[in-house]
């Protein structure tokens, strides 16, 4: 088959690789119609994380079943299914206690071992607690399948961030970063019902989807400015931030603009960002740090209610569509920020 | 009236100081009957913080009203009285959150400006909502007094270490530091219900009080040995972790012992904690950190009833009495590590 294979910063290219194939009775195969390449996909691609030549790429996906192993209860053959970022056993204590990404027998989509999501096909283990199936009113809607697209991970990342930050009704909220999962953020912020939300970012046509999003505030000033500002529109701080970025310049307007008592849940893959963590700040103010990477297999069922009731549409953060070949050309605009997230139609 | 007065690092002073005086009608003024000093009184003595000359030392105090300005309604003459930590205004934003520490109006005994609690008399500001009375039953009985002492700072502060790490009943514990706030943290986690504590320290009475308290184990290798004994013996980790300390290495201990899921509520006045702080770790694996400066003044009440009921007791952490001439010896003895904890007796 044919998937997305890492060669050097800067380098991803589409090629034969071995057919993904049932290894073990739980695992199901599955055809992949739809991948994205995100944000943390940079990292590797700009050269900054220990990622070596010949790795697998892309863990946002969605396809149909092609096969299920023979323990496998809950799919079959021709099943719509989403996968989140992560594949987990769906019985330890941690799959119980909703912290998916800690399982113990689980891990995530590409690198050395797995298949990856940008290509043709994935085995996925523990079908049956990984996968979601996906009604079959869904069908072939293709704009449908955009909407429900950026539930294995984006959408479920920032509402994550805004779980972790405890966004509640009429809650003042700012957002960290204009990038598809601060997006996103800001939606799970508004359907979580907060009244003012401030989001931080740089980028004209972002900012306008975040407007379009609920945003009330855009603040373009950054560092000591930024936080003067959000401070000064929410008299005081904002009771919870959503930290969607990851940097230290990120992590330390975070802490700056929450609100004593507030607690700002964090979901941008740490790079530098403890170095902006004051904890003077944290202390004095009894300012909380939650979140971490999102379980997005527990979020999943509850946000794909509302995409398919119309009342959650987290698509248009895919402002670029490529086809497979066309990955390596999806990550080129990505890095030069000239696409938002790029979804991957096969 | 005479009172304690920082000169320099190692030498605070007692001596005459102008007479404390009402000069607000919100004020009360107490004569001051008990006092302590405190682990972060340290830092000062210690030379570490920065502290100037003629600043008023002294942040743990108890007393009897000796005067009420015109608007204070629920405290008069002969009252005994408990003050936390910090004074508030009880009325702003932050005080009706129990975020009392964060008073818009609020501030510390001692220093620059206040009167400070290792002193004859105390001026306390907003004396309703600050103060908080003993019934009179509690009259003049010395061993009930040392143990209601310690929830001026002490036992609040180990009790908003355990509530800020979710502690629960059948919860698994680990704290960190064997000062009197650790102790405290023990005796907090204890009574909201845990089963297993971990104490870790190295300061063999202490232990042996923690044990008393109700610690189930006591772990006093540090660093990555103590935290891959912590995590042994928790089988992963604990779910709550207590940090008493504020230093790198236990905060690094903190974050390393914490299960995925966990919480870490973190009362160690930082003192190079941030350092510690493995972002990394806490991202992976969804550890959470809560806490920060402890708001006293919301918990006094809650833990009065237990102490007054004899079902709580921190009164063992003071392990010394000095008179107030004695401030300076009780000084030297916590900076050698002969006294956990100092109480002053006027």
């Amino acid at each position: 088959m044919r998937a997305t294979v890492f060669h050097a910063p800067g380098d991803v290219r589409v090629e034969t690789v071995p057919d993904a194939a049932i290894s073990a009775p739980t695992d199901a195969l599955v055809r992949v119609t739809h991948a994205c390449i995100c944000g943390s996909d940079l990292w590797f691609y700009r050269g900054d994380a220990k990622w070596q030549p010949g790795w697998r790429t892309g863990h946002e996906w969605m396809g149909i079943v092609e096969d299920v192993g023979s323990e496998v209860t809950t799919l079959k053959k021709g099943d719509r299914v989403i996968a989140p970022f992560s594949y987990c056993d769906g019985d330890c204590e941690y799959c119980r206690k909703g912290v998916q990404t800690s399982c113990i027998h689980g891990g995530f989509w590409g690198g050395a071992e797995n298949d990856g999501g940008q290509g043709e096909a994935v085995r996925a283990p523990f079908a049956d607690a990984t996968l979601v199936a996906l009604p079959p009113e869904v069908g072939d809607d293709a704009a449908l399948l955009r909407s429900i697209l950026p539930l294995t991970d984006v959408m479920g990342t920032g509402h994550h961030a805004a779980v972790s930050a405890g966004v509640g009704p009429g809650a003042t909220v700012a957002v960290m970063g204009d990038g598809a999962v601060g997006l996103c953020g800001v939606l799970a912020a508004k359907r979580l019902g907060a009244e003012r939300i401030l989001i931080y970012g740089r980028h004209e046509a972002r900012l306008d989807l975040a407007r379009a999003f609920g945003a009330t505030d855009v603040i373009t000033d950054r560092d000591k400015a930024g936080i003067e500002i959000g401070r000064e529109r929410t008299s005081g701080g904002a009771e919870c931030v959503l930290e969607c970025v990851g940097t230290e310049s990120s992590m330390a307007q975070a802490i700056g603009v929450a609100r004593p008592g507030g607690i700002v849940g964090f979901v941008g893959v740490p790079y530098g960002a403890a170095a902006g963590l004051n904890l003077g700040r944290m202390f004095s103010h009894n300012i909380s740090l939650r979140g971490g990477v999102a379980s997005v297999r527990k979020y999943i069922p509850e946000l794909l209610v509302d995409v398919l009731a119309g009342k959650l549409d987290p698509g248009p953060v895919l402002d670029l569509a490529v086809d497979l070949d066309g990955v390596p050309r999806g990550y080129e605009a990505m890095d030069k920020r000239s696409a938002t997230k790029v979804m991957v139609k096969l």
